[in-house]
C-alpha cells in the first residue's frame, strides 16, 4: 500500500500578528513544521502550536530559519556553517522544551526559506545542518528537496531523510521547487490533488516547463499562505484516500 | 564545615559586543548564570559559555530575562504570568540544547535583572517562574533574594532554592539587594571578601544604612561588570578558603 | 459649524505580517497615526502608508511606541524620560524622512499603546514627550486623553493639543479610555456613530458605568483592529455629515 | 596645498554594550560615520555621538547598514534595491532628527559593512543607495571604494563622492579593501601613517601582494576596532601635518 506524509509550515504568527490558518489546516496534515522564533513564531505561539499538533496526532518538526523576522527568513544571509549550527541548536532546543512540557517529541527538521533553499545547493551548509541534527537526535528526520545536496549528504552520514514534493508550487526536472506560483489565482484544487496522487503512485510530475520528470514524494508540502490552503489540504487528503494512499506522519512511513 | 556557592552572570556578550570577562572569572566561581538570548547572549556565545563552564566544572544555570536587549533586561515590562512562563520555557530549552550537546545538565535557574527583582515582590510572577522550572526539571534550583516571594513560594511548592547574598552590592535589612554601588570606585576587595566570610559563617551583614542584619548566603553573587570582578572573585575565594569555607556548586551543598 | 477630526492607527503591518485594512480605512479618516518601526511598522510599510495618506489628503501623525514588537507596544516598560525622548526623536525622524520624500509634513504625534496610557497619568513622561515634540516642531499637535497629564502639561508649555474621544471603546467619567470593548461583538455601528455625533455636538458621553459625563472631542479615534472598522468609519462619517459636522484634519480645526 | 579628510565609524555601541573609543578618537578625525540603529547604535548612542561630533567640529555622516545587529551588518542579506532604499531613508531620517536637534547637518553617507562591500560591485544596489541619498539631499557626499560601481554611478548621476583609502587595512590593485589585516598585531603605526601620507601626496600605495598601485584618497578611513585606534589616529594626523597636508572635513575639500 502507498503511504505519504503531508506537511505544512505552522506556528508562524508573531505577537499580535497572525499568519496562516493553523487551526483549520492541522486536522488534515500529518507533519507540522513549527517556526522557532527566528524568522517567525514566538514562545507563546510555539506552545499553542505544539499543543495543537499533539491534539491531532501530527508529527512535530522543528522549522529553524535565519534570524530575520523582517524578511521572514526568505533572504539569504552569509552566515558561516558554525553560526548556522548554533542557530539550529538554539531553535530546536527551544522547541524541544515546549514538546517536553507536552510529553511529545520532535520527529523531524525542515529548514525554512532561504536556509532550506541554500542548503539544497551548498554542501557545506547541508553538512552543518545535518551534523547538528545528528548531534541532537540521530533519529530526527530531515526534510529536503529531491536531488539536493542535503539528500546526498544525509545518505553519506546516515541521517534519516524525507524527499519533499510540493502540492501548490511547480517543480524543475530535478525536483527543485519553483517559488513563484504559475498564475496567482490557483483555484483548481482538484488538479493539484491529482498531481499529488500521481507523484506518490507513479513517482512522476509535469515540470513547470512541461516535461515529465521523475520525483520521489515521501512527504508532500502544502504552503499555509496559499489562498484556500485548508480547502486544498482537504482535497488532497480526500484524493489520496480515494486512491488508497495512506496519509501518515513521516516517522511511521520511513 | 561551612560551604558556599559562588555565582556570576556569564555569557552576556552579543555578536561582536563583548560583556564581562568570562574567561577570567570562570576559574573562580562554582555556578554560572548563562544568558539565553533575550536580554543578552546569542547562540554562539551560549555554546562557548557552556563549554567554558564545563571545562572548569562550574554548575550551569539558566539566566532568563525579559525580551529587551536594548535595556539589557533591566527594565520591567508588564508581561503576563503566561507570557513569562513561555519566555522561560523558550530560553531554558535553548540553553538545555547546548548543555545536551556537551553532555552536561542545567543545575539552577536565576532570573535576570528586572525579572529577578519583580519576582521577589510579586507572588504571581514568582509562582509562574517556579511552576515553569518545576515542569522542566523538579530538581532545578532557583536562586532568589532572602525573604522574597520567590523563596516563600518555593518552600510551599517544594522547589529547591538557594538564598543569595551579594559580594559587591549593599543589602537592606531583609536581604534585598541595593542595585547602585555605594561609591563608584569600590577598590577595597579585602573588605568585601571579609564581608562575604561573615555572611557565610555568622549569617550577618551590615546593611547599606549601617544596621547589623541576619542573612542567609547559600550562594554569593559577584557581578561581572563590577570593576576588577576577576580580582574580586579571586580575593573572595582566597578569603573563604582561609576561613575553611568550602566553595562548591550549589547542587553539592543543598 | 461643528468640526471634528477622525483618526486611526495606520501602518502597523510588519514584513509579511499584515495588520488592519489601511487601504479601506484611509478614505474615511482625516488623520493617520503612522507606526514608526518600534512597536509595529517597518521602513517599507512606512513609505507605503505615507504615500497612501498623501493620496487621500489625510493628515500624517507620528505614532511612536516602546521598542517592543513582540508585545505590540502595549506593555509598559520602565524607560527613563531621557530614553523616551531619544526613542521619540528617532521614530519621528525616520517618519519625517518618508514625509520629506513625498513632500508632505508631519501634522501631529500620538504616542502608542502603553506609552499613550502611561503618559496620561505620569507628568514627567508627559513632559518628556512634549519637550521632544516641541524641539522637533513647535506646531506639531499632540493627541491625548481628556483630563490627562499630557493635556495639562501641553497647556502649560504652549504645545498645541487635541483631545481624543473613542468611537469603539467605552469612557470613564474623566474621558479615559476603557481598553476592553463592552461585548466582543460590537455590531451596532449606528449606535456608535450616534454616540460620536453626541460627543461632538453636545460634548457629552454615557460612560461605561452608565453616567452622563462631559467630554471634549477634537478628534475621534477609530481602532483599526475593531471588527468591521472600515464599515464603522463609513458610518461615522455619514452620521457626522448628516448632522452638519465637518470632518477635517486636525490642523485645519484647531 | 594637499588636503584630506579622516573618517571613522562612530556610535556603534548599543544599550549597555560598548564598541570603540569614540571619545578618544573624535578629536583626531574630521568626519564621523554614525551608526543608525540597524547594524549598531541606538537612539541614545546616536544623540550622544552627534553631540560629540558637533563639539569637535567633525563632519557628520550617516552610516546605514543591513538590519542585522547580531551580525553587526557584516553579513550580506539578499535585500531588494527597494528594500535597501527604504532602509536608508529610515536610518538617515532617524539620524537627521538628532542632527536637527543639535542644529547641525548631515555631510555624507557611508554604507556599512556588507552593504558597503556589495554596493561596490553591484550597480543596481549602488544606484539604489545613490538615488535615495540624492532624494534626501543632493549635496550629501557618498563615501566609496576607488574604482567601485558606486563611484561610477555617482559620476553618472552627479552625486558628490569621496574616494576612500584605508589606513589600517591592505588594498588591492583597484583600491579595494582587504578586510582581514595582514598580521593581527599591527603595531607599526609610523609605517601606517607614512603610507597614508604617500597615498595622499603621491596617490600611490603598495598593495597587499606587493604591487605599487594608483589610488585616490579623498578621505582616509580608520577602523575604530583596530587595536590602538586612537593612537593610530593621532600618528596619522601628526604625519599629515608634518607633510603640510591639511586635515579637514570632506565637504570643505571637494
Amino acid at each position: 500500500m502507498y503511504k505519504v506524509d503531508l506537511n505544512c509550515d505552522m506556528g508562524e504568527s508573531f505577537g499580535l500578528y497572525q499568519m496562516g490558518n493553523d487551526e483549520e489546516i492541522m486536522p488534515y496534515i500529518t507533519s507540522a513544521n513549527i517556526a522557532c522564533g527566528f524568522h517567525a513564531g514566538d514562545p507563546h505561539v510555539m506552545r499553542r502550536t505544539v499543543e495543537l499538533a499533539k491534539k491531532y496526532g501530527v508529527g512535530i518538526g522543528a522549522h529553524p530559519g535565519f534570524p530575520d523576522l523582517l524578511g521572514f527568513g526568505r533572504r539569504y544571509m552569509t552566515c558561516t556553517p558554525s553560526e548556522v549550527k548554533d542557530y539550529i541548536l538554539y531553535q530546536v532546543g527551544a522547541l524541544r522544551e515546549f514538546c517536553a512540557a507536552e510529553k511529545v517529541r520532535i520527529q523531524h527538521c525542515k529548514p525554512h526559506g532561504a536556509l532550506y533553499m541554500k542548503a539544497g545547493e551548498d554542501k557545506e551548509l547541508a553538512r552543518a545542518i545535518l551534523e547538528t541534527m545528528h548531534r541532537i537526535d540521530p533519529e530526527m528526520i530531515i526534510f529536503a528537496m529531491n536531488q539536493s545536496e542535503v539528500i546526498e549528504e544525509a545518505i553519506k552520514m546516515g541521517v534519516p531523510f524525507a524527499r519533499e514534493a510540493y502540492s501548490d508550487r511547480e517543480h524543475t526536472e530535478t525536483g527543485s521547487i519553483i517559488l513563484t506560483r504559475k498564475g496567482s489565482e490557483i483555484t483548481d484544487y482538484d488538479a493539484m490533488a491529482q498531481r499529488v496522487v500521481r507523484m506518490v503512485k507513479e513517482e512522476r510530475v509535469l515540470t513547470y516547463d512541461g516535461k515529465d520528470a521523475a520525483i520521489k514524494a515521501d512527504t508532500i508540502c502544502i504552503h499555509g499562505d496559499t489562498p484556500g490552503a485548508p480547502k486544498l489540504a482537504k482535497k488532497i487528503v480526500e484524493a489520496l484516500k480515494e486512491n488508497n494512499i495512506e496519509v501518515a506522519p513521516i516517522h511511521t512511513i520511513l
